[in-house]
């Protein structure tokens, strides 16, 4: 595993629990492979430098940052061409890998992680891609085996399924920030706003999102927007971030 | 019931059920008014005039938009100044009602409502406020006996929880809706998303917002960023969107 981020820790901890064998973390920090390893039992390795990366895995499973993950390529792949590699992130196409082994493919697990909150990875989809078809389907098994979702998307799909991903969780998520901060500057405690959040999300299991589109925005209700863009007069971001999501909600119901 | 909205159908429902009697429902509409009467079973009347309202009722619940409320509500407390009326809008101040009647208040559900989908009212978090403390009492025994969530808060704060609301609820709801049309667009299902939205809702429940927060913006990833604005070349107001969401998660995230 190289790699010692949320999303790592918790993919680590998944195939350990599914029975597969990892043999060794690698963090540039080297604290963070250590807690990672220790975590996963006794035995598993760990380095903080690429250069002690062993030979001998089946596959190296590369969850790093974006950027980290295109610099160190080379050096993680070299003298391991036989090897096959995967990585984990949503936006990079699998070629990151092209040029530097021959065996390699993507292994997305499409979830917002957060450390010290678990996460049942059954119910994760997985987004997984390989450059020939044995190792799509050695991949394919290694998701299935923790995860119950496994879907096969191209890299071209998967940077427009990140990109959705970007709006239905980290945007969404800003929009409970707001709302948090709103009701603590006014006393009134974040607690009462949960069953809206729940419900918000609950109806488009069934409903499609834009059926499900309620509030001043739907029919353009000029008067009650004012009123809303008054009371942010203090906060010219979150004006401008109402007014443009409000003209944007507006289009879209009459599309 | 003045009223026969979405908000008016489901509160009129659970009012029924708890077992308050409703005498009469008003729709301008007069087909709203009587399917909403057909509803809560024989004997219900139902009338599309003002004019025809029953002087009778103990309690005049009126749930119009926002501009109906304020035209309408000199008429509706005409010649009933004695009754209790409350209304049933988040972002309006019981002060409507003031100098129409002497008995007022608000009785504000907190939920996206959309018909023909069920909701639990029970868990609905029920707003009220009143000119008196008397009738204050008697529309928290009302509302309690439809919602096991009772608050009392002031106009003003309600206001704010109404705007708290529009972010929560109304702008969350179009991120899931720029994300259904973006996977659309690229032969994803919505279906694979749900997951990720789920365990973004979930999450707030034990962890802050703002600590829960994920993604490129939160270390303003330039990179990530650009490649995903990119995508969104098509699209100027989604661009812009991207662009403002991200940077107020940074501006969060360094608070």
């Amino acid at each position: 595993m190289v790699g010692a981020g949320n999303l790592a820790t918790h993919l680590s901890r998944a195939l350990h629990d599914a029975g597969h064998e990892i043999l060794q973390v690698f963090s540039r920090t080297e604290e963070n492979a250590r807690a990672l390893a220790g975590r996963l039992g006794g035995g598993v390795e760990y380095t903080s430098s690429l250069a002690g990366l062993r030979d001998d895995a089946d596959i190296y499973i590369v969850s790093l940052k974006d950027t980290a993950l295109v610099e160190c390529a080379p050096e993680i792949c070299r003298g391991r061409e036989d090897k096959l590699f995967v990585h984990t992130a949503g936006s990079i196409p699998m070629q990151v890998f092209e040029g530097h082994c021959s065996r390699f493919g993507v292994f997305y697990p499409m979830q917002t992680f957060s450390k010290g909150r678990e996460v049942d990875f059954s119910v994760i989809p997985c987004f997984v891609e390989a450059c020939n078809p044995d190792d799509e389907q050695l991949i394919h098994a290694l998701a299935s085996s923790v995860s119950r979702s496994v879907y096969h998307y191209t890299s071209e799909q998967r940077k427009y399924l990140h990109l959705a991903a970007v709006f239905a969780c980290n945007f969404t998520n800003h929009m409970y920030a707001v709302c948090a901060d709103m009701l603590a500057q006014h006393d009134i405690p974040f607690s009462t706003m949960i069953p809206l959040i729940d419900e918000t999300a609950a109806k488009i299991h069934s409903v499609e999102p834009r059926k499900a589109q309620t509030g001043p925005a739907v029919r353009f209700d000029r008067n009650v927007m004012d009123k809303q863009l008054a009371l942010l007069k203090d906060s010219p971001d979150l004006q401008q971030i109402y007014e443009m999501l409000s003209k944007s909600i507006h289009k879209t119901s009459t599309k």
